[in-house]
Protein backbone atom coordinates (compact mmCIF):
# COMPACT_ATOMS: atom_id res chain seq x y z
CA UNK A 1 0.00 0.00 0.00
CA UNK A 2 1.22 3.22 -1.03
CA UNK A 3 1.46 5.95 1.74
CA UNK A 4 1.30 9.57 2.24
CA UNK A 5 4.31 10.89 3.52
CA UNK A 6 5.11 14.60 4.35
CA UNK A 7 9.17 15.22 4.63
CA UNK A 8 11.31 18.39 6.00
CA UNK A 9 7.75 20.45 6.91
CA UNK A 10 9.43 23.62 8.75
CA UNK A 11 7.34 25.07 11.16
CA UNK A 12 8.37 28.00 13.59
CA UNK A 13 7.85 27.80 17.39
CA UNK A 14 4.18 29.25 17.16
CA UNK A 15 2.92 26.73 14.65
CA UNK A 16 3.43 28.88 11.10
CA UNK A 17 4.57 27.25 8.35
CA UNK A 18 5.01 30.25 5.67
CA UNK A 19 4.41 33.55 6.13
CA UNK A 20 0.93 35.76 4.95
CA UNK A 21 1.88 36.93 1.80
CA UNK A 22 3.97 35.33 -1.27
CA UNK A 23 5.25 37.31 -4.00
CA UNK A 24 7.70 36.71 -6.41
CA UNK A 25 10.87 38.30 -4.22
CA UNK A 26 9.29 36.71 -1.16
CA UNK A 27 8.41 32.70 -2.22
CA UNK A 28 8.06 31.97 1.44
CA UNK A 29 6.59 35.52 2.76
CA UNK A 30 7.73 37.39 5.87
CA UNK A 31 9.17 33.63 6.92
CA UNK A 32 12.41 33.17 5.81
CA UNK A 33 14.32 32.29 8.42
CA UNK A 34 12.16 28.82 8.93
CA UNK A 35 14.36 27.83 6.20
CA UNK A 36 17.51 29.52 6.90
CA UNK A 37 18.60 25.96 8.38
CA UNK A 38 17.73 23.69 5.45
CA UNK A 39 20.42 22.98 2.98
CA UNK A 40 18.01 21.13 0.55
CA UNK A 41 21.07 20.03 -1.49
CA UNK A 42 20.53 16.59 0.62
CA UNK A 43 17.32 15.95 -0.60
CA UNK A 44 19.07 13.85 -3.47
CA UNK A 45 20.47 12.19 -0.86
CA UNK A 46 24.44 12.21 0.55
CA UNK A 47 26.44 11.65 -2.67
CA UNK A 48 28.32 14.87 -4.48
CA UNK A 49 27.64 17.24 -1.37
CA UNK A 50 31.01 18.08 0.03
CA UNK A 51 29.60 19.48 3.19
CA UNK A 52 29.84 17.59 6.50
CA UNK A 53 27.22 15.05 7.30
CA UNK A 54 25.19 16.44 10.13
CA UNK A 55 22.20 14.82 11.61
CA UNK A 56 19.96 17.58 10.07
CA UNK A 57 21.47 16.66 6.61
CA UNK A 58 21.13 12.83 7.12
CA UNK A 59 17.74 13.21 8.03
CA UNK A 60 17.17 15.84 4.85
CA UNK A 61 17.93 12.83 2.77
CA UNK A 62 14.79 11.29 3.58
CA UNK A 63 12.83 13.19 1.02
CA UNK A 64 12.26 11.33 -2.26
CA UNK A 65 13.23 7.86 -0.95
CA UNK A 66 11.17 5.54 -2.64
CA UNK A 67 8.62 8.68 -3.92
CA UNK A 68 6.66 8.36 -6.77
CA UNK A 69 4.46 11.16 -6.69
CA UNK A 70 3.93 14.79 -4.89
CA UNK A 71 0.88 16.87 -3.87
CA UNK A 72 1.20 20.26 -2.84
CA UNK A 73 -1.25 23.39 -2.89
CA UNK A 74 -0.95 26.19 -5.97
CA UNK A 75 1.13 28.58 -3.07
CA UNK A 76 3.73 26.70 -3.05
CA UNK A 77 3.93 26.40 -6.72
CA UNK A 78 4.00 29.96 -7.20
CA UNK A 79 2.72 33.50 -6.11
CA UNK A 80 -0.20 33.90 -8.14
CA UNK A 81 -4.02 33.49 -7.13
CA UNK A 82 -6.73 33.47 -9.49
CA UNK A 83 -7.76 32.52 -13.00
CA UNK A 84 -3.96 31.78 -14.59
CA UNK A 85 -2.74 34.34 -16.68
CA UNK A 86 0.30 34.14 -16.70
CA UNK A 87 0.74 30.54 -18.49
CA UNK A 88 4.86 31.28 -18.69
CA UNK A 89 5.05 30.66 -15.15
CA UNK A 90 6.11 26.98 -14.42
CA UNK A 91 7.15 27.11 -10.78
CA UNK A 92 9.88 28.91 -9.01
CA UNK A 93 12.31 25.85 -9.78
CA UNK A 94 13.78 26.58 -13.70
CA UNK A 95 14.25 24.22 -16.17
CA UNK A 96 15.18 21.63 -13.57
CA UNK A 97 12.27 21.28 -10.81
CA UNK A 98 13.94 19.03 -7.69
CA UNK A 99 10.69 16.54 -7.61
CA UNK A 100 11.37 14.36 -10.86
CA UNK A 101 8.47 12.76 -10.50
CA UNK A 102 4.62 13.74 -11.31
CA UNK A 103 3.53 16.74 -9.49
CA UNK A 104 -0.46 17.16 -8.36
CA UNK A 105 -0.88 20.85 -7.94
CA UNK A 106 -4.23 21.81 -6.05
CA UNK A 107 -6.30 24.74 -7.27
CA UNK A 108 -9.47 25.84 -8.33
CA UNK A 109 -8.50 27.12 -11.56
CA UNK A 110 -8.04 25.10 -14.51
CA UNK A 111 -5.11 24.66 -16.53
CA UNK A 112 -2.94 22.06 -18.71
CA UNK A 113 -0.32 20.39 -17.49
CA UNK A 114 3.23 20.91 -17.80
CA UNK A 115 6.51 18.37 -18.36
CA UNK A 116 10.04 18.66 -17.97
CA UNK A 117 13.00 16.87 -19.32
CA UNK A 118 14.42 15.37 -15.48
CA UNK A 119 11.37 13.57 -15.15
CA UNK A 120 9.10 16.49 -13.40
CA UNK A 121 5.33 17.10 -14.52
CA UNK A 122 2.82 19.24 -13.16
CA UNK A 123 -0.44 18.11 -13.04
CA UNK A 124 -3.36 20.88 -12.06
CA UNK A 125 -6.10 19.80 -9.91
CA UNK A 126 -9.20 20.64 -8.12
CA UNK A 127 -10.09 17.93 -5.88
CA UNK A 128 -10.52 17.07 -2.50
CA UNK A 129 -7.61 15.47 -0.33
CA UNK A 130 -8.98 11.66 -0.68
CA UNK A 131 -9.45 12.15 -4.59
CA UNK A 132 -6.36 14.10 -4.90
CA UNK A 133 -4.24 11.47 -3.30
CA UNK A 134 -5.85 8.76 -5.01
CA UNK A 135 -4.94 10.45 -8.78
CA UNK A 136 -1.15 10.51 -7.12
CA UNK A 137 -1.16 7.26 -5.48
CA UNK A 138 -2.08 6.75 -9.51
CA UNK A 139 0.77 8.48 -11.04
CA UNK A 140 2.95 7.37 -8.65
CA UNK A 141 3.31 3.68 -9.99
CA UNK A 142 3.14 2.06 -6.65
CA UNK A 143 5.88 4.59 -4.64
CA UNK A 144 4.91 6.33 -2.23
CA UNK A 145 3.27 9.97 -2.02
CA UNK A 146 4.65 13.01 -0.61
CA UNK A 147 2.45 15.71 0.30
CA UNK A 148 4.62 18.51 -0.02
CA UNK A 149 2.97 21.57 1.37
CA UNK A 150 2.15 24.63 2.13
CA UNK A 151 0.90 24.25 5.53
CA UNK A 152 -2.91 24.98 3.92
CA UNK A 153 -2.15 21.88 2.38
CA UNK A 154 -0.73 19.85 5.09
CA UNK A 155 -3.52 20.74 6.92
CA UNK A 156 -6.41 19.39 4.92
CA UNK A 157 -4.70 16.05 4.44
CA UNK A 158 -3.87 15.79 8.54
CA UNK A 159 -7.65 17.00 9.19
CA UNK A 160 -8.82 13.98 6.34
CA UNK A 161 -6.83 11.71 8.70
CA UNK A 162 -4.66 10.89 5.04
CA UNK A 163 -0.89 11.26 6.27
CA UNK A 164 0.52 8.27 7.13
CA UNK A 165 4.23 9.49 7.81
CA UNK A 166 5.12 13.70 9.33
CA UNK A 167 8.87 14.63 9.66
CA UNK A 168 8.29 17.93 11.24
CA UNK A 169 10.85 19.80 11.94
CA UNK A 170 11.01 22.76 14.81
CA UNK A 171 12.69 25.85 13.89
CA UNK A 172 13.65 27.90 17.14
CA UNK A 173 11.98 31.08 16.08
CA UNK A 174 8.72 33.17 16.69
CA UNK A 175 6.87 34.46 13.42
CA UNK A 176 3.82 36.29 15.20
CA UNK A 177 1.69 35.61 11.71
CA UNK A 178 1.84 33.48 8.89
CA UNK A 179 -0.15 30.48 7.95
CA UNK A 180 -0.72 27.91 10.92
CA UNK A 181 0.23 24.64 10.53
CA UNK A 182 -2.66 23.49 13.69
CA UNK A 183 -5.16 25.37 13.10
CA UNK A 184 -8.31 23.59 13.82
CA UNK A 185 -6.52 20.34 14.36
CA UNK A 186 -6.54 19.86 18.07
CA UNK A 187 -5.74 16.39 19.59
CA UNK A 188 -4.43 15.74 16.11
CA UNK A 189 -1.34 13.29 17.93
CA UNK A 190 -3.85 10.80 19.33
CA UNK A 191 -3.89 9.60 15.83
CA UNK A 192 0.18 9.04 16.18
CA UNK A 193 3.32 7.71 17.46
CA UNK A 194 5.24 10.58 18.05
CA UNK A 195 9.26 10.43 18.06
CA UNK A 196 11.03 13.98 19.01
CA UNK A 197 14.58 14.34 19.07
CA UNK A 198 16.73 17.69 19.24
CA UNK A 199 19.59 18.36 17.16
CA UNK A 200 22.92 20.14 18.02
CA UNK A 201 22.07 22.92 15.80
CA UNK A 202 18.99 23.52 17.98
CA UNK A 203 16.18 21.91 15.51
CA UNK A 204 13.28 19.66 16.61
CA UNK A 205 12.65 16.50 14.39
CA UNK A 206 9.64 15.16 14.97
CA UNK A 207 8.83 11.87 13.19
CA UNK A 208 5.08 11.35 13.37
CA UNK A 209 3.48 7.79 12.25
CA UNK A 210 -0.03 6.80 11.84
CA UNK A 211 -1.33 4.62 14.14
CA UNK A 212 -2.60 2.02 11.79
CA UNK A 213 -6.06 0.78 13.18
CA UNK A 214 -7.48 -2.75 13.23
CA UNK B 1 37.32 13.95 -3.73
CA UNK B 2 35.65 10.65 -3.33
CA UNK B 3 34.99 10.67 0.91
CA UNK B 4 35.69 7.42 2.54
CA UNK B 5 32.46 7.18 5.16
CA UNK B 6 31.28 4.52 8.12
CA UNK B 7 27.86 3.88 8.46
CA UNK B 8 25.66 2.59 11.07
CA UNK B 9 28.35 0.90 13.24
CA UNK B 10 27.50 -0.57 16.37
CA UNK B 11 29.63 -0.38 19.42
CA UNK B 12 28.46 -1.28 23.19
CA UNK B 13 29.07 1.02 25.96
CA UNK B 14 32.11 -0.95 26.71
CA UNK B 15 33.51 -0.23 23.04
CA UNK B 16 33.27 -3.34 21.57
CA UNK B 17 32.16 -3.61 18.05
CA UNK B 18 31.96 -8.04 18.21
CA UNK B 19 32.30 -11.03 20.04
CA UNK B 20 35.75 -12.46 19.85
CA UNK B 21 35.24 -15.58 18.18
CA UNK B 22 33.21 -15.86 15.13
CA UNK B 23 31.88 -19.30 14.26
CA UNK B 24 29.28 -20.47 11.30
CA UNK B 25 26.26 -20.12 14.17
CA UNK B 26 27.61 -16.49 15.56
CA UNK B 27 28.49 -14.69 12.72
CA UNK B 28 29.06 -11.67 15.36
CA UNK B 29 30.61 -13.66 18.07
CA UNK B 30 29.09 -12.83 21.39
CA UNK B 31 27.66 -10.01 20.47
CA UNK B 32 24.43 -10.68 19.32
CA UNK B 33 22.85 -7.76 21.28
CA UNK B 34 24.88 -5.20 19.49
CA UNK B 35 22.60 -5.50 16.70
CA UNK B 36 19.14 -6.74 18.06
CA UNK B 37 17.53 -2.69 17.48
CA UNK B 38 19.31 -2.57 13.67
CA UNK B 39 17.10 -3.30 10.99
CA UNK B 40 19.27 -3.70 8.08
CA UNK B 41 15.98 -3.83 5.97
CA UNK B 42 15.74 0.22 5.87
CA UNK B 43 19.46 0.47 4.25
CA UNK B 44 18.27 0.94 0.63
CA UNK B 45 16.00 4.06 1.63
CA UNK B 46 12.45 4.01 2.86
CA UNK B 47 10.79 2.80 -0.40
CA UNK B 48 8.72 -0.93 0.53
CA UNK B 49 9.44 -1.43 4.05
CA UNK B 50 6.31 -1.13 5.49
CA UNK B 51 7.07 0.04 9.06
CA UNK B 52 6.96 2.90 10.80
CA UNK B 53 9.97 5.17 10.25
CA UNK B 54 11.44 6.12 13.57
CA UNK B 55 14.68 8.05 13.73
CA UNK B 56 16.87 5.36 14.00
CA UNK B 57 15.44 3.87 10.41
CA UNK B 58 15.50 7.21 9.05
CA UNK B 59 19.39 7.48 10.04
CA UNK B 60 19.98 3.85 8.47
CA UNK B 61 19.02 4.88 5.09
CA UNK B 62 22.60 6.63 4.56
CA UNK B 63 24.46 3.59 4.15
CA UNK B 64 24.08 3.37 0.57
CA UNK B 65 23.82 6.47 -0.45
CA UNK B 66 26.23 7.81 -2.91
CA UNK B 67 28.44 4.71 -2.17
CA UNK B 68 30.62 2.72 -4.91
CA UNK B 69 32.68 0.70 -3.46
CA UNK B 70 32.98 -0.93 -0.02
CA UNK B 71 36.69 -1.81 2.09
CA UNK B 72 35.61 -4.64 4.66
CA UNK B 73 37.83 -7.34 7.09
CA UNK B 74 38.30 -10.83 6.27
CA UNK B 75 36.18 -11.37 9.27
CA UNK B 76 32.82 -9.40 8.26
CA UNK B 77 33.03 -11.63 5.10
CA UNK B 78 32.61 -15.13 6.72
CA UNK B 79 34.25 -17.10 10.06
CA UNK B 80 37.03 -18.80 8.36
CA UNK B 81 40.61 -17.82 9.36
CA UNK B 82 44.00 -19.10 7.88
CA UNK B 83 44.43 -19.48 4.06
CA UNK B 84 41.02 -20.14 1.96
CA UNK B 85 40.56 -23.75 2.05
CA UNK B 86 36.59 -23.65 1.58
CA UNK B 87 35.81 -21.96 -1.94
CA UNK B 88 32.78 -22.85 -1.72
CA UNK B 89 32.15 -20.08 0.68
CA UNK B 90 30.68 -16.84 -1.09
CA UNK B 91 29.82 -14.75 2.42
CA UNK B 92 27.46 -14.58 4.90
CA UNK B 93 24.41 -13.04 2.59
CA UNK B 94 24.02 -15.44 -0.21
CA UNK B 95 22.54 -14.87 -3.65
CA UNK B 96 21.93 -11.38 -3.03
CA UNK B 97 24.68 -9.49 -1.02
CA UNK B 98 23.67 -6.40 -0.22
CA UNK B 99 26.18 -4.16 -1.09
CA UNK B 100 25.69 -4.00 -4.84
CA UNK B 101 29.21 -2.42 -5.59
CA UNK B 102 32.41 -4.09 -5.96
CA UNK B 103 33.75 -4.68 -2.18
CA UNK B 104 37.54 -4.96 -1.17
CA UNK B 105 37.82 -8.15 1.28
CA UNK B 106 41.09 -7.48 2.93
CA UNK B 107 42.63 -10.62 3.74
CA UNK B 108 46.74 -11.92 4.01
CA UNK B 109 45.35 -14.73 1.92
CA UNK B 110 44.81 -14.96 -1.19
CA UNK B 111 41.76 -15.55 -3.46
CA UNK B 112 40.12 -14.98 -7.03
CA UNK B 113 37.49 -12.33 -6.80
CA UNK B 114 34.03 -13.29 -6.67
CA UNK B 115 30.82 -11.54 -9.02
CA UNK B 116 27.52 -11.63 -8.40
CA UNK B 117 24.27 -10.93 -10.35
CA UNK B 118 23.63 -8.02 -8.43
CA UNK B 119 26.51 -6.08 -8.87
CA UNK B 120 28.41 -7.04 -6.03
CA UNK B 121 31.96 -8.21 -6.56
CA UNK B 122 34.57 -9.11 -3.87
CA UNK B 123 37.94 -8.17 -4.71
CA UNK B 124 40.44 -10.01 -2.14
CA UNK B 125 43.28 -7.93 -0.92
CA UNK B 126 46.57 -8.20 1.03
CA UNK B 127 47.31 -4.01 1.57
CA UNK B 128 47.91 -1.32 3.94
CA UNK B 129 44.50 0.87 4.72
CA UNK B 130 46.08 3.46 2.00
CA UNK B 131 46.76 1.12 -0.70
CA UNK B 132 43.23 -0.70 0.09
CA UNK B 133 41.38 2.91 -0.01
CA UNK B 134 43.36 3.59 -3.49
CA UNK B 135 42.28 0.48 -4.82
CA UNK B 136 38.54 1.40 -3.84
CA UNK B 137 38.23 4.61 -5.02
CA UNK B 138 39.05 3.09 -8.00
CA UNK B 139 36.78 0.63 -8.01
CA UNK B 140 33.98 3.15 -6.82
CA UNK B 141 34.23 5.29 -9.75
CA UNK B 142 33.74 8.94 -8.58
CA UNK B 143 31.52 7.81 -5.65
CA UNK B 144 31.95 7.48 -2.11
CA UNK B 145 33.80 4.68 -0.14
CA UNK B 146 32.27 3.20 2.83
CA UNK B 147 34.58 1.08 5.74
CA UNK B 148 32.00 -1.38 6.06
CA UNK B 149 34.33 -3.31 9.52
CA UNK B 150 34.41 -5.08 11.22
CA UNK B 151 35.69 -3.34 14.16
CA UNK B 152 39.85 -4.25 13.50
CA UNK B 153 39.31 -2.66 9.95
CA UNK B 154 37.98 0.59 11.28
CA UNK B 155 40.38 1.03 14.05
CA UNK B 156 43.23 0.41 11.28
CA UNK B 157 41.72 3.24 8.99
CA UNK B 158 40.78 5.81 11.70
CA UNK B 159 44.56 5.18 13.17
CA UNK B 160 45.99 5.83 9.71
CA UNK B 161 43.42 9.01 9.13
CA UNK B 162 41.83 7.66 6.44
CA UNK B 163 37.97 8.02 7.43
CA UNK B 164 36.45 11.32 6.54
CA UNK B 165 32.78 10.78 8.13
CA UNK B 166 31.99 8.26 10.62
CA UNK B 167 27.82 7.40 11.82
CA UNK B 168 28.46 5.75 15.14
CA UNK B 169 25.77 4.13 17.11
CA UNK B 170 26.37 3.08 20.85
CA UNK B 171 24.34 0.59 22.00
CA UNK B 172 22.85 0.97 26.07
CA UNK B 173 24.74 -2.92 26.66
CA UNK B 174 27.96 -3.76 28.17
CA UNK B 175 29.92 -7.22 26.45
CA UNK B 176 32.39 -7.14 28.93
CA UNK B 177 34.42 -8.43 26.33
CA UNK B 178 35.14 -8.89 22.11
CA UNK B 179 37.27 -6.71 19.65
CA UNK B 180 37.68 -2.98 20.90
CA UNK B 181 37.24 -0.49 18.27
CA UNK B 182 39.20 1.93 20.40
CA UNK B 183 41.93 0.62 21.46
CA UNK B 184 45.12 2.19 20.46
CA UNK B 185 43.00 5.54 19.55
CA UNK B 186 43.15 7.51 22.68
CA UNK B 187 42.42 10.65 21.36
CA UNK B 188 41.36 10.30 18.10
CA UNK B 189 38.13 12.61 18.40
CA UNK B 190 40.84 15.65 18.38
CA UNK B 191 40.59 15.33 14.52
CA UNK B 192 36.79 15.00 14.10
CA UNK B 193 33.61 17.85 15.22
CA UNK B 194 31.41 15.39 16.91
CA UNK B 195 27.80 15.69 17.03
CA UNK B 196 25.56 13.39 19.30
CA UNK B 197 21.85 12.44 19.84
CA UNK B 198 19.76 10.17 21.64
CA UNK B 199 17.07 8.59 20.26
CA UNK B 200 14.28 7.59 21.87
CA UNK B 201 15.06 4.46 21.40
CA UNK B 202 18.18 4.71 24.03
CA UNK B 203 20.61 4.56 20.86
CA UNK B 204 22.81 7.25 20.99
CA UNK B 205 23.66 8.19 17.29
CA UNK B 206 27.12 10.46 16.30
CA UNK B 207 28.54 12.31 13.88
CA UNK B 208 31.90 12.40 13.41
CA UNK B 209 33.30 14.69 10.65
CA UNK B 210 36.39 15.00 10.05
CA UNK B 211 38.02 18.56 10.69
CA UNK B 212 39.93 18.96 7.19
CA UNK B 213 43.02 20.94 7.37
CA UNK B 214 44.15 23.45 5.50
N1 LIG C 1 7.17 25.19 6.11
C1 LIG C 1 7.51 24.36 5.13
O1 LIG C 1 8.29 23.40 5.31
C2 LIG C 1 6.95 24.62 3.76
C3 LIG C 1 6.87 23.56 2.85
C4 LIG C 1 6.34 23.81 1.59
C5 LIG C 1 5.94 25.10 1.26
N2 LIG C 1 6.05 26.10 2.18
C6 LIG C 1 5.60 27.46 1.89
O2 LIG C 1 4.21 27.47 2.04
C7 LIG C 1 3.68 28.56 1.29
C8 LIG C 1 2.43 28.09 0.59
O3 LIG C 1 1.57 27.54 1.54
P1 LIG C 1 0.06 27.99 1.71
O4 LIG C 1 -0.42 27.27 2.90
O5 LIG C 1 0.00 29.46 1.67
O6 LIG C 1 -0.59 27.46 0.36
P2 LIG C 1 -0.61 26.02 -0.34
O7 LIG C 1 -1.05 24.99 0.63
O8 LIG C 1 0.65 25.78 -1.07
O9 LIG C 1 -1.73 26.30 -1.44
C9 LIG C 1 -3.01 26.69 -1.03
C10 LIG C 1 -3.80 27.00 -2.29
O10 LIG C 1 -3.90 25.82 -3.08
C11 LIG C 1 -5.23 25.71 -3.62
N3 LIG C 1 -5.88 24.59 -2.97
C12 LIG C 1 -5.56 24.04 -1.76
N4 LIG C 1 -6.34 22.99 -1.50
C13 LIG C 1 -7.19 22.88 -2.56
C14 LIG C 1 -8.22 21.96 -2.88
N5 LIG C 1 -8.55 20.95 -2.04
N6 LIG C 1 -8.87 22.11 -4.06
C15 LIG C 1 -8.54 23.10 -4.91
N7 LIG C 1 -7.55 24.00 -4.65
C16 LIG C 1 -6.90 23.88 -3.49
C17 LIG C 1 -5.94 27.01 -3.28
O11 LIG C 1 -5.56 27.94 -4.31
P3 LIG C 1 -6.61 28.60 -5.39
O12 LIG C 1 -7.98 28.57 -4.76
O13 LIG C 1 -6.05 29.96 -5.60
O14 LIG C 1 -6.50 27.76 -6.60
C18 LIG C 1 -5.24 27.43 -2.00
O15 LIG C 1 -5.27 28.80 -1.77
C19 LIG C 1 4.78 29.02 0.38
O16 LIG C 1 5.31 30.22 0.92
C20 LIG C 1 5.83 27.93 0.48
O17 LIG C 1 7.14 28.42 0.31
C21 LIG C 1 6.53 25.88 3.42
N1 LIG D 1 29.66 -3.39 15.15
C1 LIG D 1 29.33 -3.27 13.88
O1 LIG D 1 28.55 -2.37 13.47
C2 LIG D 1 29.90 -4.24 12.89
C3 LIG D 1 30.02 -3.88 11.53
C4 LIG D 1 30.57 -4.79 10.65
C5 LIG D 1 30.97 -6.04 11.10
N2 LIG D 1 30.82 -6.36 12.42
C6 LIG D 1 31.26 -7.65 12.97
O2 LIG D 1 32.68 -7.58 13.13
C7 LIG D 1 33.20 -8.90 13.14
C8 LIG D 1 34.46 -8.89 12.31
O3 LIG D 1 35.31 -7.89 12.81
P1 LIG D 1 36.80 -8.14 13.22
O4 LIG D 1 37.30 -6.87 13.82
O5 LIG D 1 36.87 -9.38 14.03
O6 LIG D 1 37.51 -8.47 11.83
P2 LIG D 1 37.54 -7.67 10.45
O7 LIG D 1 37.96 -6.27 10.66
O8 LIG D 1 36.28 -7.89 9.68
O9 LIG D 1 38.66 -8.50 9.72
C9 LIG D 1 39.94 -8.63 10.29
C10 LIG D 1 40.75 -9.59 9.43
O10 LIG D 1 40.89 -9.08 8.12
C11 LIG D 1 42.22 -9.28 7.64
N3 LIG D 1 42.85 -7.96 7.56
C12 LIG D 1 42.51 -6.82 8.24
N4 LIG D 1 43.32 -5.81 7.87
C13 LIG D 1 44.17 -6.31 6.94
C14 LIG D 1 45.20 -5.73 6.18
N5 LIG D 1 45.53 -4.43 6.30
N6 LIG D 1 45.86 -6.52 5.30
C15 LIG D 1 45.54 -7.84 5.16
N7 LIG D 1 44.55 -8.43 5.87
C16 LIG D 1 43.88 -7.67 6.75
C17 LIG D 1 42.90 -10.16 8.66
O11 LIG D 1 42.56 -11.50 8.34
P3 LIG D 1 43.60 -12.61 7.82
O12 LIG D 1 44.96 -12.26 8.35
O13 LIG D 1 43.04 -13.90 8.42
O14 LIG D 1 43.50 -12.63 6.34
C18 LIG D 1 42.18 -9.77 9.93
O15 LIG D 1 42.21 -10.77 10.91
C19 LIG D 1 32.09 -9.79 12.62
O16 LIG D 1 31.55 -10.49 13.72
C20 LIG D 1 31.08 -8.84 12.07
O17 LIG D 1 29.77 -9.36 12.18
C21 LIG D 1 30.32 -5.47 13.32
Amino acid sequence: MARARVHNFHVSLDGYGAGETITLEKPIGEAQGLFAPFDGRFIDGLGGVDAPITLDRALTTTWSQGIGAEIMGRGKFGPQTGAWTDDEWRGWWGDEPPFRTPVVVLTHHRRDPLHFDNGTSFHFLDATPVEALARAVELAGGRDVRIGGGPTTIRQFLAADLVDFLHLVTVPLTLGAGVSLWEGLAGVEDRFTVESVTSPSGLTHQFWNRVTSG
